[in-house]
């Protein structure tokens, strides 16, 4: 194996990332709330030695439900049933910082770090939505608003599970001391958004801090990565926008003190996985043939902030206004892609469907392997976002036949580094903040 | 078996219930983070027969973690893993209505009841403390506003389960159609401490609506369980207090529209077992030897709002000031308890170490299961919330000596009677709110 290894992690969305893929014979819609199904997954990509699961979320009904098997579960609790039949898998969870309260989020993450033996993750969302907002009883908030919150968020999570020093706990049965007090400390935040006086519950998560994961790809949200973010997960259509996003965000480390390897890009992969690249085309087209229109449209919409009829399929994207609220790069991304490839908005739809933006790669696995290769070892990734168009064959397809190529070709392991998340992404474990007090502060003022 | 049945819920707390259990060599502190030994807990309960689990929770480290092993596991987070190892035992959830979103708390409900197959259950609380306050940015609220938040937060959590009616999912592939979205509804709901739109984003859990447990015995308490909860935990010392509070909330029902059956009243016993009554005994000396004064006062104080030193220990309790806020049925409890038997603070102390209010009943199994028996023959309760006093073996104890001897005398299943937590506990399951809408007009209504 070479010194850099490839990390790579299953985005495990329903029966797959493919909007048709309820339809498709070889997936079971109803498994979308069975608990079984994403054990299994989860166990599949295990076998497959992993680095991590992830389940994306938001906190209103995706459109439109009427022609897609969305609605599932939400994802800390789904984790946490997952964690118990499984040893090794990360586990990532998506929670918003809008519309929640740091203390409930630090506490839940710690519990799972506790439950999974250090295995949480958490991609960090600012829930751009309007129908998310008023689930919450507000107006959508603005774009720099959500990430001025997130940043103090984030800073009252990290700290509340500094709050509990390593050692904090004694258990001193003769002593009758359970806990060092000096060694837990109230993290007695206040500012603009949050007032938290702390300590938290629940003890120090077993990684310190759960690893941190971010998606967002505007100016505000790379800023806020290369602040925080140890994983990023992103969309990328094209090996020049992948490497040119990938140098982007690395070189913004360093200005906060941090090296390029503290951080990992992965982005979006859809394998459409053949035993032939006529196979993989095949079912690249048996999945467009089940693509519905009016789903389609919807999904753009929300993706580009204009409504379009089945009138305007056969025509080219019309002009899009200038939005300046929401997933702006995800527009870019769109938009781009349609004007570069010249596509009618049906084509563009059906790019669309297999990742609503993430790269979709058919063929062989030899050939997805060499995609993968050329990213990794091209300057553009440090690993990938699996996204399989149909779960579970897709990542069947893909840990039985892929893996075993990256891992000939020395890219990827064949057993786990280590025990935890952060062992196997190769991040360290973070100290707590308040573990540089010295001791003896720490007990007088306990007393 | 006798027509009525006895329930049992297993309260799941740490390493035992009694305060010193910690420091008791039949336990192991280290396994209050340690999801292994909340599992082994769940499958003994399971093998008991028992009809659920119950986790306590606060949003605030408890008092005084320097003489206890407290602060453990997020409920929901936790009763998702227990979920994933069990298949009968129910699992109830303690979750705030007054520092949450009702729009969270509906999903992760709605989640772990998809997780479990119809085994969620939510404990109510309102969370008096001004400790948890602090870790919210706010201050205390009063004890009226927290019960009228309540009452509006479960209207809008019940219509969100709702918000899905049971035939909403379609999943038909050849049609392209996976949900009838004329059967998921908006709930639109405008109150004065909410405003959410709805509907929510996981369809209806198995039970319609998880299980509403509630446990607060105020005068507000009562009221509202007489109006939603199902299953009701409280603490009684005598049988003739607990006749009174049980005919007292069976009574309330009727105004509400509700029969005396819709809703089980479950009082708190810790049963301290030994195979002779001296062994018995001579567990509970033990358990009260190492008692630590310093954490009982701080128990005390919390429990009736005045702080006492150590010099305090061997005299009467002093008078104790009224106090309109917090937990002002366990405060009377308390002093009734420390007047009744003329007890000094030290006795009290060790009167309260077992349950904190909650009663205590050392002896056989035999005389355990009179002590059941008593309480639910003679009008005073419908089953038991089973507080061991060491974990696990506490539990052990009572699954394989009290649960034999219940069966034994006809008063306890010997397997269970249905799937879920409601057939278990022989309640219904609610119709959607929305299911008396013609479905003619809800396709119109979507299209």
């Amino acid at each position: 194996m070479t010194a850099r290894t490839l990390h790579l992690n299953a985005f495990l969305m329903g029966v797959g990332h493919h909007e048709a893929a309820w339809r498709h014979p070889r997936t079971e819609p109803s498994r979308v709330t069975d608990v079984r199904h994403y054990q299994q997954l989860a166990r599949t990509a295990e076998r497959g030695r992993l680095d991590s699961v992830f389940l994306a979320d938001g906190l209103a009904l995706w459109n439109n439900v009427r022609h897609n098997a969305l609605a599932g579960l939400e994802p800390l609790t789904l984790l946490a049933a997952l964690a118990a039949v499984t040893d090794h898998i990360g586990l990532i969870a998506t929670v918003s910082t809008t519309y929640n309260e740091p203390f409930h989020v630090a506490r839940k993450f710690a519990s799972l770090d506790h439950i999974s033996g250090g295995r949480a993750g958490w991609n960090i969302v600012t829930s751009a939505g309007e129908a998310e907002a008023h689930n919450f009883g507000v107006e959508r908030p603005a774009h720099a608003d959500r990430y001025s919150r997130a940043e103090e968020f984030l800073d009252v999570v990290t700290g509340l599970w500094d709050s509990w020093e390593d050692d904090a706990v004694v258990g001193d049965r003769a002593g009758g001391v359970y806990a060092d007090t000096g060694r837990i400390h109230p993290i007695e935040h206040l500012g603009r958004h949050f007032r938290v006086r702390g300590p938290l519950n629940t003890s120090r998560p077993p990684q310190g801090h759960p690893l941190l994961v971010q998606a967002g790809s505007s100016e505000d949200g790379k800023e806020f990565a290369a602040r925080h973010a140890e994983a990023v997960f992103t969309a990328q259509q094209t090996f020049a926008e992948a490497r040119d996003f990938y140098t982007d965000l690395k070189g913004r480390l360093s200005r906060h003190g941090r090296r390029a390897d503290e951080l990992l890009v992965l982005p979006g992969i859809s394998p459409i996985i053949g035993s032939t690249e006529r196979e993989a085309r095949d079912l690249a087209q048996e999945l467009e043939e089940l693509i519905i229109p009016a789903y389609g449209l919807t999904q753009l919409a929300t993706l580009i902030g204009v409504e379009l009829g089945e009138d305007a399929l056969d025509r080219p994207l019309p002009d899009v206004p200038v939005e300046t609220e929401g997933a702006q790069s995800r527009r870019k991304l769109v938009i781009d892609l349609a004007r570069r490839d010249n596509l009618t908005v049906r084509q563009l739809l059906g790019r669309l469907a297999g990742g609503r933006g993430h790269r979709v790669v058919a063929g062989t696995p030899e050939r997805i392997a060499d995609e993968i290769q050329e990213w990794f070892t091209g300057g553009a990734a440090d690993g990938f976002n699996v996204m399989p168009p149909l779960l579970p064959a897709g990542l069947d397809d893909f840990v039985d036949h892929v893996v075993p190529e990256l891992q000939i070709r020395g890219l990827f392991r064949t057993e786990y580094e280590g025990r935890t998340l952060r062992e196997n992404y190769g991040l360290a474990r973070p100290a707590s903040r308040f573990a540089a007090a010295p001791a003896v502060a720490g007990l007088v003022a306990a007393s």
